[in-house]
């Protein structure tokens, strides 16, 4: 039933990057607050966690009604659809899901009866044993009509809800099952739930707006509502909020080695957002400072690859005193649509998102700062670029380690045989990107860049060691 | 969880008749058929069962796949999706349903894994005791995404599943549970399946197309893919198609005396269709015959509302021997969106669908006949319109009898305070209308009219008499 | 500049008829209506002389603004636009053009500003020397932006008023320069005018809905606002509205004979429509009374076409004696898209639109009566499908006579090649459709059918007679 | 007949700066380049010149055909519509128009049937002249279907046209009526040809691709198709390309004094361009570094205003000495359309589009620049975004001088009322934005900024002085 995901690896028209799955966004509203407008501002400033499909799910007197959509959320969503989600409680969820006509059924909140009433579930994150509890599911009758892990959890609470009425203990229970990574927003008619994985893979946190509480991904979803932080969800905590109570309960057993993304710091997440305590900006300007240590380079101008390398530029910029400087202009209206240049055009290597400042690179001594590598067939066009306008060394530098293996937890990196690192050595990839010299950031170093984090970090894409051993029989996968 | 549905009779823009809840179409193909064309084509001839939603769902060796949408057939689908939907067995649906964020989620077919594998269930008619199995399922862990008794019969056959690995079985303990109307076609990995409710409620036939096997609500969609009538699905039938193969069960044990409805004859079912042996067209001609004996009127025209009341006027004009003649013309370009005139032109009685032929009408005795009359407003309107152009009288004749009652087995008839029969005697109607007399056709008369069907009729929407005693908790509603 | 017409003949998903080319509608509105909404319901009932762009056009005190679309009336309006379409004066165009991305460039109303201020018009019909009026007008200059013969209009009304500031005089003298069909409503800031041709060959009615006048295509349209009919417009009349006064003078110095297009009573005009004097429908129940005259048949059931062909075969059975039945059951959900079904199944000679009522059929001799045969193709099919329902014989009749000729006057018959009746005699005819009997309406009988208006027709399609003998560097069009 | 224009200053959803008005793009193929794809890319570089609507024509064997839209390039066209749009020579156009029915008429290139065939025009910038040309056009029969001064310069054309044949004479003739500023590309069956404005006002530039020939509004849009620069378009030049021929003559009799838009280089022209020799790029840093020195301050951070104020930013970082950085984070997923925040959310001060990096913020002294100020509104929340954040002081420095009146050379900067600077003292600005210190770059230093460029700017808007005295019965407008 898995669908057939058309990984970003296989689409030309992508940027050569992983991807983020999804975002999540809760709110409780004690203050005659519009929530699901609340909602929609929070999911616009999650965009970047997924931007194919997305929904908000509300309570009110009717029940649990939700509208989701394909589309960014400023084209599924305008006023008139705002207005008839009126309520108290609201979730809401974005989602980068593959293309083709079922993918409207995968798209999220999930909204299902249940004994004890009406849920709306949304999920951030990847269960490695979904298919497996699926599996048993089925054995006692269940039936599934989607992919998304959110309907095993779904499927779960209603198990454990026969067994007894408490929904603290159905949600402990619930939470045993599962492995994998995951963020939980969850409503019932009269509680706005949170949940996080016992690893802590995936981010959560805790805000408040006036006596409203409120959950988001990223702080960065508080702050464009105006709500201030209140904490992060703990790696295997659930939240409780009703009314202007917030209570929390342990929902794993054994604790477990905390294990949070770290391409949520590298990539993912805005820059504007802090994680379990270490802020995301100041991480990758000191990933770039480390980067400046690590490999140092002899060069007259220091330039970020835009927009993702930008920061780790002006880290290593001040770290070497080299001057910092644009040298790639993007052009801010490439559409989502794409056609394709004619053969004698392409000859020319041109981009169509990115131009070079030629005044700035002439004759100049370049280090090319990106985040990451994955094919390595962007990174390979920009070097032509810049030497093409002149530049007379280019220092390749990334600010992170070479991605070797495949994400069992919620990131798009389908198939090891497209990672240029799984199959070439540094000086190969060096070659192959035609740079004069080629560094990247070590595991070790990367894992001192969230400064005020807690360690414990997954380092998996970059090491192959995962905080659980992933069933084989299921497939890598994106969102769930 | 049933959704909030905008009754017909609260939608000003409609034509003021009950609507047909869906209409059902699967094939078998041994021929190298194009199974999502043939359905494409089927349901295209089923279209009058359903505007508001459509879905086809095939299997092939990748299991079962499919695309729904909002709209016509010919609007949700184009060449590109059709020529994803490539496979051994498809089904089809087309749905009236409401308006409104969530109802694609109730469009059909429903896909769904289970125990088994994978399914595909499309339905129409209406399950008077949805809610109660919904219940008893949730005590039981299940969790309901959808309002739609398609989801209710796939849990039903998934609980059977996993107590026995035998299909036939699962489906008749299925069918053992089920109270109300449905015509299903049911497709899994191997095997096209039909069932039509004990009661035969709602009309479901089969079809061969060289050797391919067809199932579809009518015989219309055999002759629009070119198919022959092999014979319809007998009351609590179940029919297994594999391959070349046809086996048939009795699916409900003590056989239920038949009621099918006769709504079908008067106005849904398509005049080209023949349901249980007898021809539509047929029996509305033989319902205009039947109303002249029983209603007779001295005139020098027999008109018919166009288009559903020209059949039984040829008929009347038949028995009556006063010419048959157009009288009113209809406008072929009605959309279905509707702008308001203004109250001034309002004033004039005109009609965006319908004029007038003065010249066939001035200074005549008018027999204008209508298949039924609901709230009565358009019958209202046509008969000032008539006066207007010159009529001398106007003679209203119903091929039905009053409808004074709600149906809950499938026809949108949601609310008795609105059906004008409900609140009036006849002749308070009659005037209410300004026509000079006004008849109605006889239950008696109106159950023989499908000439060659086998007795048997749902008349609840006269009667008061229904097959079932609805559960009261469950309101009537329109398809599922 | 003439554009590409994809003529209707290359069009195989088009019905087997000639296309008509525009319908007009203006108003000058003296009692508080909302003109935008009489000409949006206006053109609602002149939608059949062009389903595929359509605009409305208002004076008000900022000038002359519109708004113009691709679709159908109900697909291109909705309340937001015709609010914004405030004014005293209206008009409005629907247009059959051939698709292309320029096409909404030749949609109408044409809206220019000149020296004395500025206009709209909307015209109907074809001129056959507006090739030649434009090559004179550019050699002093003027350039031409779209293919439509308003541009001509409005380009010669500019050029005579710079001679003359006296509309009627700049009317007059435009007059004289237009060779061919044309009915014409135009607008300044404070006039509504409207012209026909000398020959009268498209029709122009005056109607009158409390003091405000009204310009139409058809009377249908009138009929459709509530409005009563006044009076035609006369063959090389002008008329000026202004206020609650209406002013006519003669266009054309010498008087023109009448040449009425009969295709108009035939085929294009709504059957509820009076036309110089004649009922449009009398006319057809005329034509079918004649043809039984003329081509008797011994026979057991007389059929219509749907929907063409119903009105002629109620006069056909009228006359004859031969009781009238429906046979051929209409599709109503046609849409404008179309997919092919599969040579597999287009073998089984069936109709996505039309399905045959066996039981009506089968052991009968049919008289099936359509209005007109162009290519000949549907014709066929119909005979082919009512041969395999079972009808012992098929006789066929026509109630108009052969189509040999191109119209050069608004009709789209662009080539000659493709009528069938130009390339067989009509023996040869009835064996290629496979006919037992084939008889077409004489000319001289056609001509006595629209009882009550005054002698002289068009019938150049059928005799290859014209009123003016085209310019033969024109080619034949459809519309402008 | 001039459109009413919402005004970018009543538009709250839109950014804070005025708004530019047009690209345009041509190119004569001499090796087999698909031109209509290549249109495509130069318009896609060219995007941020206008957003609202496109288009493209070409000429081939059949004459000029093209195809134009509302909305973004990649919106407008795909591969289909190019496939159709084949040819040898091409042009296309971006424009930023009002909304509204009839804009899509106001979309170029205009294409126009005149005496000597057949041509297309699209034009940047604005005629002071144009209505008066217009009322004297008129005065000799013309007509005037939308509110261009394409459909002015055409008409010009033609008129000319019909006392000589000679193309270059026409256009001498022409250029010698047009005033105001205009950087046009017109296209004859043969011929592709630039035209620049006496002035030099609006910028154009001649680039080669092989051996086939391009002309653009600025050199991005050549980088961004391969091709090279060449040089640009003189002040009064106009261009004829024929095959691999280029040739050049003078289009004014008398030279006029240089007056390029200075605000190009401010604002609208993408910093990867170079016009008239200088560096879009350089030009903004050393706005940056002028800015530093007539405005120093002491600071700890120098932030930019993203994007538009990054560059002036970097240039002032690296004069003063003070670290830049970034602490403002752009959402990239804003779309075109616009949710209201409940007032309770407003009153948060929160941006859908920016937030602050706090932790770079907190406790420091911030430069804060960006490049105009307009209406101030924007500049307000961003200083109390930074003040909220823990900012110790905000010292505001814009990069360029006051604006404080109109543009009549095709900028949109319609009313002065809604200028800050035009009402308010510096002092008063600086306390209404509530900036510790405010500096705006004077004049003088401005017009250094442009290195390599030929002295001779426009400054009207700063100064209130311009090249041309603009005729004030005709409004101040954006685009034409």
């Amino acid at each position: 039933m898995m669908e057939n995901r058309i990984s970003f690896f296989e689409c030309p028209e992508c940027e050569d990057k992983p991807r983020e799955a999804c975002g999540v966004f809760g709110v409780f509203n004690n203050n005659g607050f519009d929530v699901a407008r609340l909602v929609y501002f929070g999911l616009y400033a999650l965009q970047h966690r997924g931007q194919e499909s997305c929904g908000i799910a509300v309570t009110n007197q009717n029940g649990i009604t939700g509208y989701k959509g394909l589309g960014l959320i400023s084209e599924v969503f305008n006023d008139k659809i705002l207005d008839r989600l009126d309520g108290t409680i609201a979730i809401g969820h974005c989602r980068y899901s593959t293309t083709g006509g079922t993918s409207i059924e995968n798209s999220q909140p999930l909204m299902a009866n249940y004994k004890d009433g009406r849920m709306a579930i949304a999920h951030n994150g990847n269960l490695v044993n979904a298919e497996k509890i699926r599996r048993k599911l089925e054995e006692s009758g269940a039936i599934f009509q989607t992919s998304t892990d959110s309907e095993v959890i779904a499927n779960l609470i209603s198990r454990y809800g026969i067994q007894t009425g408490d929904l603290e203990e159905i949600l402990v229970k619930t939470m045993q099952q599962l492995e994998g990574s995951y963020a939980v927003v969850l409503m019932t008619q009269k509680r706005l739930i949170g949940m996080r994985d016992p690893w802590g893979m995936r981010p959560l946190c805790i805000g408040k707006l006036d006596d409203s509480f409120i959950l988001a991904s990223e702080t960065c979803a508080l702050d464009a509502v105006g709500a201030e932080f209140v904490r992060d969800v703990e790696p295997g905590e659930i939240v409780f909020i009703q009314g202007r109570e917030i209570r929390s309960i342990r929902g794993a057993a054994a604790e477990k080695p905390r294990h949070f993304c770290i391409f949520e710091h590298i990539y993912f997440a805005r820059p504007d957002s802090f994680i379990d305590g270490a802020s995301v900006y100041k991480a990758r300007l000191e990933a770039g400072r480390r980067l400046a240590i690590e490999h140092p380079a002899e060069a007259d101008l220091v330039v970020g690859v835009p927009d993702s390398g930008l920061t780790a530029a002006i880290g290593f910029s001040r770290q070497s005193g080299i001057p910092y400087g644009e040298a790639l202009i993007k052009n801010r209206y490439v559409g989502r649509t794409f056609i394709q240049p004619q053969q004698k055009m392409r000859e020319q290597s041109v981009d169509i998102k990115l131009n070079v400042l030629k005044e700035e690179i002439a004759g100049k001594r370049i280090v090319l700062i990106d985040d990451s590598i994955v094919r390595g067939t962007t990174t390979r066009k920009l070097v032509q670029m810049l030497k093409k306008a002149g530049a007379k060394e280019v220092h390749m530098r990334i600010s992170s380690p070479p991605v070797k293996f495949p994400c069992y937890f919620g990131i798009d990196i389908s198939s090891t045989k497209q990672l240029i690192a799984a199959r070439m050595s540094i000086d190969e990839i060096r070659e192959s990107l035609g740079a004069d010299s080629l560094g990247f950031l070590s595991v070790e170093g990367l894992i001192k860049t969230p400064v005020g984090a807690p360690n414990g970090f997954c380092t998996g894409c970059f090491t192959g060691e995962y905080p659980i051993t992933p069933d084989m029989a299921e497939s890598a996968t994106g969102c769930d």
